[in-house]
């Protein structure tokens, strides 16, 4: 099957926004073996969205478009994909509940403009809900022509794709396609490549593709077959290989997020965790605590940004500031011993650094990190030269090196 | 002027890389006043670069391509350009030395491959030297029509960019584009396009545009003229007036984050900010200390998750806890008042909330967050029925309210 992308944004057009769907959705198609023949973004001009439409469907069997089908008056991808199927678009009363039910649950008045966001193909084609915000998706499909109309923001497209449209593709697909996405934290792309060089040269089925994301590394392993028994053995296969090469630092089989892994060990295991921390700046915690279920284990996050608050919460002396700074191992050491004591959790880590852009010296730059972890009493701490590309990578960065500290402890 | 933009690449279309050059090519070529009609990607197949081109230059009059100027095969934009505009490409010796220093400088062997790279419209075109790579650049222009090819690299391509079609474009437009963009919080997309219909509908010059971003709406006002003062007095006039309907809903005029505008007063003022987070588990603190410069007013974060972490840092009472429960206003107050005592920052600000998907009750739902902030005494404590969208997005919306809450109270 061809397909083409097609967004729908004037704000794409004047650069306020970069373009994360179609990367996404590009990912998508290529794994169910769809080809994607074009990108294109056009503004909020309903001739021109119809005209792109038209010339599309001349070379391609699919259209996913992103974006237009919001409540104002220049959303209107949906009524253009409809003129140009010919199908007919009217009240959805469903999805209209759907859409008072957020606004009343919110405490918001609907707005009339809002109605327009329930009017959709009831008769002749597909509703696609919307779980993630109030405009519904739609496909329309007719004389072997797809077009599949998705919202614009990345959350509520992502959210609706996985939900509705993957498994629709995947019934028009014959062959089955099956893949495993690996999670690599510590090699970086061009070394793992390398590394991987003779599984990668001359593979047909499974094949194998590196992604670089920040700061870490996934490897996808896919493979299309006539069964999904067959897809399966030769991925798994194949996952068994490239992690006999990488060694540890696969953290996950199944793109399972480090944090993910990481809670996911802690709740299992029951093991209680605190973290102070002063570059990051509630960074770790906040990533955490952003798995659900984690409330069981977390105990307490520190914030101690300032040396005042380094001393009277953690205890950390005033003569170890002063005589190896804020940033060193020993001031790590004495914050993670003082969280310890205080908090008595099972796992206990701390981190300080220096995040940048300013406040750099020659032999303290920007991107030196202390990590001080401690598992009952078995404490490991690393100086880390994280690369200086911007203040949240930097922090961002730590965090995973926080969070790979953590998994290999436990 | 009319213009598109063409980006070549296979590794687009799989995904491989996210599209920034589109991003600031369209920034840039907006501010000189020329329209960018649309954004298309294709791969690297001759025929189809050739048959986008074409089909560009019926309706446009300017493309810029990017990638495709590599020395290997599948590298043919320049070669395409050439053809589609009827131009020649032959060796510019001068473009020949520059790339054979670039690789005795840089200690490599120069391939012949990379001869190609020097094939140029010597006589009817002009070449664009490229100092940040190899592969020079080229602009071919004929009968009213212009193609500018540039390398894909975006450090390549933005140095080309800026040393010579930045000026060569201004010598050939008239019109100026000024925008200014309003960031919105607490009216709903929709909300907001009712209350702003008489400006938007009939609007020609200055034009009104709204879009959604998670949790916010941005409005942006555009306005085309001869001169800059012009289109600056229209945009600013029309800022103006949606400012006066919008009310203090609009956080700023000039597309700053919510967190940039906070940090921004708190450091001016010389104000001290402490806060103790049990929803957000720490993202507030993240979020705000993403901002350089905010180490001179930070003092302090504490991630209370747990009932005890809540009694022991900040001496909220057990009674409290049990009485009314760890999500209430009135622990949300005493959190408050504990992190007042123990740090003594002008600021301080407290939540506590329910972040989901489990843990959610009939009177206690999903959603349900209490805020409470002091600055220099004067307190401020509210409750808040978020949208259960997810537990991340409920997160992230917190932050947002409270850093909205402060913005208000400072």
């Amino acid at each position: 099957m061809k397909s083409a992308i097609l967004s729908v944004g004037t704000e794409i057009l004047f650069g306020q926004i970069t373009n994360t769907n179609t990367v996404y959705l590009s990912r998508k198609l290529n794994f169910m073996g769809i080809d994607v023949m074009y990108h294109e973004t056009v503004g909020d001009n309903p001739e021109r969205v119809k005209q792109v439409m038209r010339r599309m469907l001349s070379e391609v069997d699919l259209i996913i478009t992103t974006g237009g089908l919001g409540p104002t008056q220049d959303d209107l991808t949906k009524e253009m994909a409809a003129e140009v199927m010919g199908c007919e678009l009217r009240l959805h009363e469903e999805s209209l509940e759907k859409i008072r039910g957020y606004f009343t649950r919110t405490g918001r008045v609907m707005s009339e403009n809002n109605v327009k966001q329930a009017m959709l193909p009831v008769d002749d084609g597909i509703i696609l809900p919307n779980n993630g915000g109030t405009a519904p998706g739609c496909i329309f499909e007719k004389n072997g022509k797809i077009i599949i109309c998705l919202p614009g923001p990345p959350r509520e497209m992502t959210k609706m794709f996985e939900e509705s449209v993957d498994p629709y593709l995947r019934s028009k697909t014959s062959d089955v396609i099956y893949y495993r996405m690996l999670r690599i934290f510590g090699i970086g792309e061009g070394q793992l490549e390398s590394m991987l060089e003779n599984l990668i040269t001359g593979q047909t089925d499974p094949t194998i593709a590196t992604y670089a994301k920040e700061g870490e590394v996934s490897v996808r392993i896919t493979s299309k077959r006539k069964t999904m028994e067959e897809a399966a053995a030769a991925v798994d296969k194949m996952a068994a290989e490239v992690g006999r090469i990488a060694g540890d630092a696969v953290y996950s089989y199944d793109d399972e997020d480090l944090k993910d892994v990481v809670a996911k060990k802690l709740i299992e295991n029951n093991l209680s965790i605190s973290c102070a921390e002063s570059c990051t700046g509630g960074l770790f915690a906040g990533t955490l605590i952003g798995v659900d279920g984690i409330s069981s284990v977390f105990e307490r996050g520190l914030v101690t940004y300032s040396n005042r608050a380094k001393e009277e919460e953690l205890g950390v002396s005033s003569e170890t500031l002063e005589k190896f700074g804020a940033v060193s191992e020993e001031t790590a050491r004495e914050m993670t011993a003082g969280l310890k004591k205080k908090t008595g959790s099972r796992v206990c880590i701390s981190v300080t650094g220096i995040a940048g852009p300013t406040g750099g010296t020659a032999e303290k730059p920007v991107g030196l990190v202390y990590i001080c972890a401690d598992f009952d009493g078995k404490t490991v701490c690393n100086e880390y030269r994280v690369r200086p590309v911007s203040r949240n990578w930097i922090r961002n960065y730590t965090v995973m090196l926080m969070l790979n500290m953590i998994n290999k402890l436990i």
